[in-house]
Order: C-alpha cells, then sequence, then structure tokens
C-alpha cells in the first residue's frame, strides 16, 4: 500500500462494491449462479487481491506468488472478478460466465490459467492449501503465503477440521484461512449462524491464532491480515462476520436467496452499488513477490538402481513398493511421501527411513492426505505418493473425484486390497477400490503382480499424468519377471502361452498367481491356457485383450480379488463389447468374512480350482 | 452397583485384567490382532459393562438397552471378552477369534447378536452413536443411553468433529463419547499424545460436557460416568488418558505393539495380570434396562396416494421424490428424512414442510448424514431416508462401503447426477454413483426414469433390506407409465416394442427418453428398435436384458449419463457376458464442462441422434 491510508481504504472499499457489481452482471448474464455468496466476501477478495496479496498477472500461477484457494467455489463469479478487475482478462468476458465455450465455469477448475485446484465439492479446499504451505514452508523455504476462503457453510465438513489440525501440527504460519461466516446456508441458516466466540473458541482450540474480524470492514481486514504475517509457528484464522447478500437491499441476511441470479432485481441494485463507490477511476496495482521460488525438477523420474529379485523369491507387492519409493526418492529430491500412519505396512516408511524430511505423517486423517497430497503437487512442486490401506481411499472418493477435475498430478496407493488379507476381515479389505479409479476420467492404474513389475510401476506414475493408482497386495507371491523387463502403461504381459491355446486367463495380483497354477491344473487334463497379466487396468490393454481372446477361440476366464462390480472383469468385458465372446468372471460376491487367506480364496471361489473349473465349463459351451 | 463401595472397585479393577488376560488369549489364539489397544481401555470397558450400562444379556439387541459402540474396531477382541464375561457366551469361544467358521472376526460386524454396526473403518462410530442417540431422544423419547468409545488415533478423522457437532447442536445428553487417549498410533505417536487440555478445550469449544480422567482408574471412572447420567442439554466427553498395552510389562506405552499378538510373552504377562486379581470368583451382575422403549412398525410402508400425474406432463425425478417422501411419512410415523444442507435441490424438504419433528438437517456433512442415518436405522427403530446431491455421497464411500458390512438398512437419495444439471458443472454433477453403488454388495440401486416410477421406488425402498440408493435427476421428462403401473426389485419394463426390432435401446433417466427419440428417428428410416428402462440398476433384470437382446439378434446400445466404469453399461455387458452379443455404449468420457443440459447432453454424444447414429452402426456389422 502506497500513499494515503483513508485513499487507500476508500479505494478497497470501492473494488469490493465494484466486485459485487461484476458478480451481479456475471450471474445475471448466465440467469444462474451465486451472487450473494459472492456479496458477503467482496471486501475479503478486495484486500486479498488489491492490498495484502503478492503475485504476477503475467504468471498467475507462478512459484514465486501467494497461493489462493477459494474452498467455497460456487463463490466464483467474485474469483473471476478479481482476477479481471486486476487486468488479467477483460471485464467483458464475466458475461461468458457457465457457457459452454468459457473456460470460466460454474465453480472454478484449472481449466484457467489462475486457477490451482477445482473447487466446488465444499470443505476440500484447505486441505489442499495446508499441502500447498506445507511446500512453501518445508520443501521451497521460500516466502509465498497461501490463503484459502472457506464458507461457513462448509465449515461444517470434517474434512476443514482435519485440515485445521494438520496445520497446527505442523506450525503453517504462511496459511491463513478465512472464514467468510455469512449465516446463510442454501436451505437454511448455518448451525452456528453468528456465534463468532464459538468459531473462535473452536479455532483456538486446534491451535490456530484465530481473529474475529466484521469482515465488511476494510480497515479490520487489512489490520487482521497485517497481523496474520507476523505470526509464527501457527497458522491464522480470519474469521470474518459478514452478511450473505452485503450491500443488496432487500436480499441482504435474507433466506432463500442462494444459489440465484439477481435477475430484474439486479439492475436496480447495481445502481445502488455504484452510487457508493467514490473513485471509479482507480486503477489498482497488483504487487509482485519478492522472493524467487527455487527451480525445481519434478520429471524424469528414475529408480535408482533396477529391481533386484532372486527368481524364486517371494515378495509382497506392498514392501517392493517401499522399495521402488525410496529408490526413485534416491535420483530426485522431490518425491516426497506422505501416508496416514499405515506406514509400516504400506511400506512408505522406507522413504522415511532413508529421507524423513521428506516424509509427511498425516495421521489417521485420509482426506487430509489426499488434500495435502493434492496441494503439495500443485504448479508441480513435487512428486507426491501417498498411501494408506485400499479400503481406506474410499473415504476420500470425493477428494480423488475433485482431483480429476483438478487436473491434479498425484499417486496413491492403496495396500492390502482384497481377501487375501485375511483375518483383520472386510473392514479392512479393499474391495471396491478397482471400481472407484475406474470411474476417475484422468487415472491411471496400476495392479502389479510381482516385485518387479511394481518396482516399475512405481516409476511410471512418477512421470505419469493425472491420478495415479497403484494397487498393492499384503501376501508375498513369486517373482514372475526379469530385472531387466520393461513395462509400459497400457500394455499387458503374456506370461504363458502356446499355440494350442483353449481359453484366456487374466488376472492380477494373488489372482494372477491362482490364474498360472490353474493353467498347470489344465494342461494336466490336457488343455492349454494362455495366461494375461494386465499390468495396468486403466488404460486396460485393450488391443491385447481381444487379440488373445480371439486367438483361444473367444473364451476368456477373468478372475480378481475385488466385487463383481467395476473391476478388471468389468474393463475386459468392455474392451469384448464388440466382440462377440463369452467371458468367465470370478470375483468376490457378497461381504467377506475373516479368515486365513487361502481359505478366503477358496471360500470366494478365486483359487486355481476354480480357474480352472470356469476354464472347462467355458470349452464345454 | 450393590453392596461395599471398595469391593465392587476391586472387583471391576479385577474385571479389567480379566477382560485384558481374554484379550491376550484370544489374540494369541489367533496369533494376530490387537492385545495392546484392548489393554488401555480395560478398566473403561469394565466400569461401562459391569456398573454403568443398562441391558439385557437375554437379548443383547433390545430397543430398551443401553447401545455401546466401539469406534476402533480393532479392539474387538476385548469386546467380545466383555459379553463373554457378561455371560452371553462361553470364554472359551474367544479362541475361536478371527476364525473363518466364527463371528468373532478381526473387526465386530453385526454378524454377532450383540453389535449393532460394523466398526473398523476409523472415525465412524460415533456419528453412527449420535443416529442412535438422535432416536432415543426425540423419537423412542426413552430412556436408554449410547456410548461410543473412540480411540485418540481416530479422533483425528474430521468424521469425528462433525458428529461431535451435530450431537451438541441437538443437545443430545443421552451420548457419551469416551475418548482412549492411549498416546499411541499404529505406526508412531499421535499427532497429540497425552495434551490432555488440548482434548478437553477442542471438545469443550465443540459444546460438550468434557471430562478429563485417570482412564485407569476405576473410581474416577465411575464417578465420571454417573455425573455423564446428569449433564442436561448437552452429550458428555470422557477424555480417559491411558496406556496403550497398560498392564503388559515391558510392553506398556511402547512403540512397535501395535497389532500384535503378545506370542510368546503372554504366558508371562498373564500370569502377572493374574496375580494382581483379589476375587477371581466373582460373577459380575449386569444391570437391566429400567424402561420399555415404544414397539414400533416399520415394515410394509405405502404410499398415502397412487402417483397422480397427467400424460404429458413433464416432472422431475427429484421432485416425484419429495413428493413420495411425504407420502410415505403419510402412512407411517417412522418414516424419517435427512438431508445435508440440499432439501430445498433434493425435495426432500417435502417432508418436513409436512412433519418438521420427522426431519434432520445434518447441514454440510455427508459423513455425518450417512453416519447418522445408519443409527437412526439401527435396530429397526426408523425407515431412514438420506438425501444429498449424487456427487456428494462419494465423500461417504467408506461409510456406505461399511453400511454394507453393518447389514444396514438406509435409504440414500441423490439428486443432480450427470452432465444434465448443466450450468453449475462438473463437481456437481453425480458421474461416478453407479459405479460406487454397485460394488455394495448390499445395494438396490433405483434409477427411476419418470416421476410414476419414482413414487414406486421410494415405496419399494422403504421396504427392502439393505442400502437402497435411488438416483434422480433434476431436468423434468416426460410421464412414461400410468399411474396404476406395477413396479418391482429387479424388473425391467420395455417402453417400445415391435416384432420387427432389429436392435435394443437401454437408457435410465434422460437418456431412456434420448432412447425413445431415438426409436423415433430410426423409424423413419425404417429401422425398427425396442427399448428397455431397466428401473433397477441392481438388480439388474439380466433375464429381459438377454431376451431382448436376443430377440433383436444381439445387437444393443446402452447410453447412460455416468461415466464409462461401472455403471448401467457395464452392469449389461455383465448380464451378457455368456452371450456372443455386440454392445455400444455411450457414456460421458472426460471431465464434463459448464454448459446448458442439451448442450451437455451433444457434447458427450448422449443425445438421440448419437444413439440412433450407434444403432445403425451396429446394423452395418
Amino acid at each position: 500500500m502506497k500513499g494515503d491510508k483513508n485513499v487507500d481504504i476508500q479505494n478497497l472499499k470501492d473494488m469490493a462494491n465494484k466486485l459485487r457489481i461484476d458478480s451481479i452482471v456475471a450471474t445475471n448474464a448466465s440467469k444462474s449462479g451465486h451472487p450473494t455468496s459472492c456479496a458477503s466476501m467482496a471486501e475479503i477478495m478486495s484486500v486479498l487481491f488489491f492490498h495484502t496479496m503478492k503475485y504476477k498477472i503475467s504468471a498467475p500461477r507462478d512459484p514465486s506468488s501467494d497461493r489462493f484457494i477459494l474452498s467455497k467455489g460456487h463463490a466464483a463469479p467474485i474469483l473471476y472478478a478479481a482476477w479481471a478487475e486486476a487486468g488479467l482478462f477483460p471485464l467483458e468476458d464475466l458475461k461468458n460466465l457457465r457457457k459452454i465455450d468459457s473456460d470460466l465455469e460454474g465453480h472454478p477448475t484449472p481449466r484457467l490459467n489462475f486457477i490451482d485446484v477445482g473447487t466446488g465439492s465444499l470443505g476440500q479446499g484447505l486441505a489442499v492449501a495446508a499441502g500447498m504451505a506445507y511446500v512453501g514452508k518445508y520443501f521451497d523455504q521460500t516466502s509465498y503465503r497461501v490463503y484459502c476462503l472457506v464458507g461457513d457453510g462448509e465449515a461444517a465438513e470434517g474434512s476443514v477440521w482435519e485440515a485445521l489440525h494438520f496445520a497446527s501440527h505442523y506450525k503453517l504460519d504462511n496459511l491463513v484461512v478465512i472464514f467468510d461466516v455469512n449465516r446463510l446456508g442454501q436451505s437454511e441458516p448455518t448451525s452456528l449462524q453468528h456465534q463468532m466466540d464459538v468459531y473462535d473458541a473452536r479455532l483456538k482450540a486446534f491451535g490456530l491464532h484465530s481473529l474475529v474480524v466484521d469482515g465488511h470492514d476494510v480497515g479490520e481486514l487489512i489490520k487482521a491480515f497485517d497481523e496474520a504475517a507476523t505470526v509464527s509457528g501457527k497458522p491464522t484464522a480470519i474469521v470474518a462476520k459478514t452478511f450473505k447478500g452485503k450491500g443488496f437491499p432487500g436480499i441482504e441476511d435474507k433466506d432463500n436467496w442462494h444459489g440465484k441470479a439477481l435477475g430484474a432485481e439486479g439492475d436496480k441494485i447495481i445502481k445502488h452499488l455504484q452510487a457508493q463507490i467514490k473513485n471509479p477511476g482507480w486503477k489498482p496495482r497488483v504487487s509482485a513477490p519478492q522472493c524467487e521460488a527455487p527451480r525445481v525438477h519434478v520429471a524424469d523420474i528414475t529408480l535408482s538402481a533396477p529391481p533386484a529379485y532372486e527368481r524364486g523369491a517371494r515378495v509382497a507387492t506392498r514392501l517392493a513398493y517401499g522399495t521402488a519409493l525410496r529408490k526413485i526418492a534416491d535420483t530426485n529430491l522431490r518425491v516426497i511421501a506422505m501416508d496416514g500412519d499405515t506406514k509400516n505396512s504400506t511400506f512408505s516408511d522406507k522413504l522415511r527411513s532413508a529421507y524423513p524430511e521428506r516424509y509427511v505423517e498425516c495421521f489417521i486423517a485420509e482426506q487430509t492426505l489426499v488434500g495435502v497430497a493434492t496441494g503439495a503437487a500443485c504448479r508441480a512442486r513435487a512428486v507426491v505418493f501417498a498411501s494408506t490401506f485400499a479400503a481406506f481411499f474410499t473415504r476420500t472418493f470425493d477428494q480423488i473425484r475433485m482431483g480429476a477435475i483438478s487436473q491434479s498430478n498425484i499417486n496413491l496407493v492403496g495396500s492390502h486390497c482384497g481377501v487375501s488379507i485375511g483375518e483383520d476381515g472386510p473392514s479392512q479389505m479393499g474391495l471396491e477400490d478397482l471400481a472407484m479409479f475406474r470411474a476417475v476420467p484422468t487415472a491411471t492404474i496400476f495392479y502389479p503382480s510381482d516385485a518387479v513389475s511394481t518396482e516399475r510401476a512405481v516409476e511410471l506414475a512418477a512421470n505419469t499424468r493425472g491420478i495415479c493408482y497403484i494397487r498393492t497386495s499384503r501376501p508375498e507371491t513369486d517373482i514372475l519377471y526379469a530385472a531387466g523387463t520393461s513395462f509400459k502403461v497400457g500394455e499387458a504381459k503374456v506370461v504363458r502361452e502356446s499355440a494350442a491355446d483353449k481359453v484366456l486367463l487374466v488376472g492380477a495380483g494373488v489372482t494372477l498367481h491362482e490364474a498360472l497354477a490353474a493353467a498347470d491344473l489344465l494342461q494336466k487334463e490336457g488343455i492349454e491356457a494362455r495366461v494375461l497379466d494386465p499390468f495396468t487396468i486403466k488404460p486396460l490393454d485393450e488391443d491385447a485383450i481381444r487379440k488373445h481372446t480371439k486367438a483361444v477361440g473367444g473364451r476368456i476366464v477373468v478372475v480378481e480379488d475385488h466385487y463383481q462390480a467395476g473391476g478388471l472383469g468389468e474393463a475386459v468385458l468392455s474392451a469384448l463389447s464388440a466382440e462377440r465372446s463369452v467371458l468367465r468372471h470370478l470375483c468376490v460376491r457378497g461381504v467377506p468374512r475373516s479368515g486365513a487367506p487361502a481359505q478366503l480364496l477358496h471360500a470366494h471361489g478365486l483359487a486355481a480350482q476354480h480357474v480352472a473349473a470356469a476354464a472347462r465349463d467355458l470349452l464345454q459351451h
């Protein structure tokens, strides 16, 4: 801030009203959207974008710039307006809001060059912001700061409190959370309405430096943001008492105005707001970042040494994951790992042992785990591997779904898939993870079946854009591949083949080994079977599936340690949808129970004998 | 408690050590499990089960009894031990822990007659407990109380804080949450370790009556539980400072003992514990409930009036949901609804308008929404319908997954599915919900395509066991069925048919209407098409799919407003896996964007013209 302080304050007040007007214009043009949700945060946006934040209009995602995450993504119009007022694009473009040929979507996505992550599923922004702040403080070690605006409605989401706990535990003093407490939710007042003291007490108890302010008082906001910049050792929460529809006469603080364009009311209200603007010609100046973030290299990741296993050894793929994680961390300083207090089961602790400063413990808070991973990977600052039990990624399906919208490049590793984990029982078995990740449009799914291919899966995932998921298994399994074998995304391996093959067997993880054993059984009966390891479930090597299915006469058995829907079996069926082939699908039907792994594979019909029986059955039809 | 107080305290101390011994014996027999996690809560269990709680051994799930939810489900052995010591089954049975032919699984499930809900995915128990307490206080209005034991590790889960907020907002003074703060997680100390003051401050800020106690002091625990019973207007939190492995010399409060049987150490430790037991022959008595819970009728639910729509009218299925919800609430007092602040979009507000006392607002906290629903439906106390946008159920996939293990009977209703919601953009579009629910073994999925079938879907869901999911759509669609049409789970309807049909078109929701329009287009070219409405996606009417596919010569087009994986298309492929048929699958590929609904249906190739083109293409091959 330069010049006379009172003039600046007036200019920022004027800017708040300009942003309100812009938000009305945009939502009236689209005939939908959330102008009242914008109005409550107009002063906050004005102060943040034109007083507090340091960033470059010329390069909105410059790694040195401060970050802003609009967790309440439905207030997108005022975020777009702020960037337009800052000069990034013409104000006139705001009228294209929500049109199919505009990137100014209903909720922000990184199709826009000034958006880091998609928001709109509430309660997710803060964990992402915390991930960015963690990288800023501990890896980049530079001065950019992270601002996250959270709506009071979404403050009911547990994910917000998880993330607050994470931020205070790691003393993220470069993070400022602004709560826009505008009292009204979508369908009724929020549970806490304007109980500012309750927010304040909760935030202090969660370890934040908390400041309650009048969110429509530019001067108070300036002071609060300035104070936040001086706080050391803890994140700051600015709890802003605001009013939904602030400045919209007849609408302000009234129910039933959520998510509605103002329509005919708009013009009158725009005139009312214009009348309050004292210096309409003021051109804001944006403050540039003062330090450069370090240049980092996050591509071309390689294992420090090729896989080294004896043929005949038995190694769990989850263990091979830990080994490979450590190996890629050897060769790139920006490979980091995080986990949700399962690191001694997923074996992410192998990275931690070697490079403790590059491991982030997220404790038992999977939504935070994935949110922090997303934030850490943002603006290409780190190559992130986040692991927990496969089953517990279901806790984060919404975050993963939003990760696709966010064009996120994170690697998620789920151990303990399927009934083959045994005695711990169904709550700990990942049996729907393939269905979940296959339904994520940007996902690549690795399902390695031995230690060699697991190591290569980790290396490939580190270099593959989008969300990579690696499914690892608990039991020890045979080494199948020579150390020098090369693997590609979308390339299956035929692990057993003869010219006389009459049926194709497809398995992955433990079931590939059952399929191989089944082929042995069948051979004793004079039936030759081809066995295929898909390696990646998405993209599936559809050409290989079709080619080998055709080669054996259109008969295929798929066996997987996963529920029936959405997994490997249906992926194969999709590949064969245009073929006139027949398929037997062996999978987990019904909720499993505790038991020894081999007992459970038998109980669910996934063992070699069942695969062989299915193959025989196909050959008889 | 009868008799001499000091003797009773000694007996409860003795019981705690008996429970420790039982836990060691059980986990040593299974060679796996979590004895140290049991040891920290031994005094809590002793006091709860043999002093505080009122329940019937003769009928463990009697609705009048106090409820106990072990949120940290991995401590199952001590829960089993408590019931065995109470006399429900022989102590000897504990040695069957985790065996495939025993219901004493690694984590508790309702296969056991004393377990209400499965636990083991951490952080979920409290929302369920809150749902039970809500029903106890507001619907049953009787004296049973709800006790939920939460581990300190899982207290990092946001879902715990969501549920605490819910419990205090609704003044659930019949709920007691016990935090077993044993300092150690699975792989390292918890983030807060023994900072009891931090727990206390957070819980007080969240509106609970919080008491910090020595969790190994039987006298202190008795006092705390007695005090909790006197608290009015808020739930009580008992924050117990404990030690993991308490009473196990050399193991107590030590790292690296999570989830490990004591093995050879066990015998020595058992002797050490036995030596501390003063009155080994004491037989505990269990206190019976003092009041009877009301008898309720939660079966045979019917609409108060049949669907009443004009042929030719256009009605959104989400609106028909609200209408039907109100109608079943007319006829059964135990039909209740809940929502996550989207009730004016899902139209669950129609129940609230008619019967405000039977509507539970869960605010923007979907994990709580599903958890509370699960708890409310437990022990057959209520017929629960919980709604939000289809997309936001992804936030609760872990709860839904656990709901299958819990044998839960809840009805979930997801509105705003698919790209046909339009301008709000991808964050608000449910595009993976069918994949998610199809991967739930106990789920029934309704995907009605008009208002008449929607009303019947609601009626059927109310009477169908397991998790029912109803997928509703935002756009208005034509009425397809006469008011008197009857519907069944797993029964498809053929909505257009002739003897000359050459191709089968399958759609649901908005895409069924596109399929019908496509049939019109094709007819103009002399191609007759059969059109099938599956009504339920799970179970899918596989016989009908096969029969009609065969009737048209093995050609089928599936069109769905959902991503490619795991939805209707792959369900149909699974039905046809043993047939030599060919299928074209039209679905959403890639992340959508904002735009008008019709534009988006076109952009993603889901409109009538695309269906017709796919059919033509099939006929040319």
